[in-house]
């Protein structure tokens, strides 16, 4: 795969910046590549459930905009990516020192980009797959940001 | 449908106060019936996605807790409610004033429960269906919260 | 909702017609609307899992069917319909005399539709709600048949 | 992994024979290992949608297939598989001289069971990922068959 347009990775990152939810989620940019992106999250007690794991919705969060990024990369300078959907499954339950989200194109179309995704928890030298993701992207033109 | 057990409302709401994910992103509780949770969510720029929207994760977070309290209503009182998958469609953007996430329980059995949900964006008078969301929701039982 | 089309049931009948599955699955239009299509099966012991109830695949295929020709009623007469991707879940084992598949349209876009379904088995006078399904439509233009 | 019983291969593979579903859409058993089922099926035109493509349901009803059998296969000798929900993506259209299903399971639990999968489309030395499956899987004990 590659990159949609030169500014890929600027244009990627600056949007992220721009998304007041990964900021307050504490959640930040570990890798960019054609196709992937790898975000991470230190374990916060604000984002929890009732038994004290990360919460469902939160964890979807991170691998939503790791699969909508990867999809981004591959997009046209004047494109935009919005999700159409996603289903979540949820594995283990989210406990961990940290969390990594994992995004990856499947199938990049001129309209929609299919993605896969993963959570890993990361305990000093464990590391679990808690749940998986597959989103459907779209690319939107003429969009303002 | 009936309450699983006597203090079913009770349970549910000290539940939902222990999820720092909900008092964080400032999500409280509407109305609470036997399988059905409604909770309500003002914009929120600390959770916006890229356009100035709320994000899909954010939005889904609060599908996930809705259906997933309203799956906690008819459990008995020895069982936690954890969310084993959820798929969620974007069918507008996520803005307006104020969110109302709806749950219900489709059918419930003694180990799955099936929900269904959706986000109602407000903005005044106006209201607009913008999220959909179907989980399926695990009684668990032993779990120390 | 309205038709996309003055020939939107032809067609939507001309493109069931075609469909080998259908035919041979022994599924037929029960009734059609403006966003939402009806179809109905008896049941078949050649379409049966090791239980002998239907196979969730067969009952996904005609709920998938509802749901994309009730897509295709809104589009115009240049729009073909393809399934993006679909969720099914399973809420009773599939048994029965006879099967209906209920498809509805949440959201239509020009490009993306939304929709929703439904499967109920009858068995006498005695109606069961056993599948339910989300998914997503998208209108192609330029493709032939 | 491990099978789940001595006799899980031939468990699974009587299971298979008692499908009305897959003996009539000609879908037959390519591989088994302790998690994984591969399946394979010839294109059929009695199995088309409306273009000539094979159904998305027909489809979904191999993907479905190779994941509950690959679940059942690490159960123990009192469980039968029934399937939860899954999700089906179609990132191109289902032509091709034949189709191989592949399930995979990612996370075994005592009751339920998480599985991927996926439709590999193959003409002549060509093969393209058509399809992708995520299911949840039940074990269920004390139904009898």
């Amino acid at each position: 795969m590659e990159y949609g347009d030169p500014q890929s990775v600027e244009r990627m990152r600056a949007d992220f910046d721009r998304q007041g939810a990964m900021q307050t989620m504490g959640i930040t940019v570990s890798d960019v590549k054609p196709g992937q992106v790898i975000l991470g999250m230190p374990f916060n007690p604000k984002f929890s459930q009732h038994h004290g794991f990360m919460h469902a919705g939160v964890i979807t969060s991170g691998m939503d905009s790791a699969c909508g990024f990867a999809a981004l990369t591959l997009m046209d300078a004047e494109s935009e990516v919005l999700t159409v959907e996603f289903k979540s499954s949820f594995l283990a339950p989210a406990r961990g020192q940290s969390f990594r989200f994992e995004g990856d194109v499947i199938k990049a179309g001129r309209t929609l980009t299919f993605t896969e995704g993963r959570t890993i928890a990361v305990d000093g030298d464990k590391e679990t797959k808690i749940a998986t993701i597959t989103a459907t992207m779209m690319a939107v033109r003429g969009l303002k940001p």
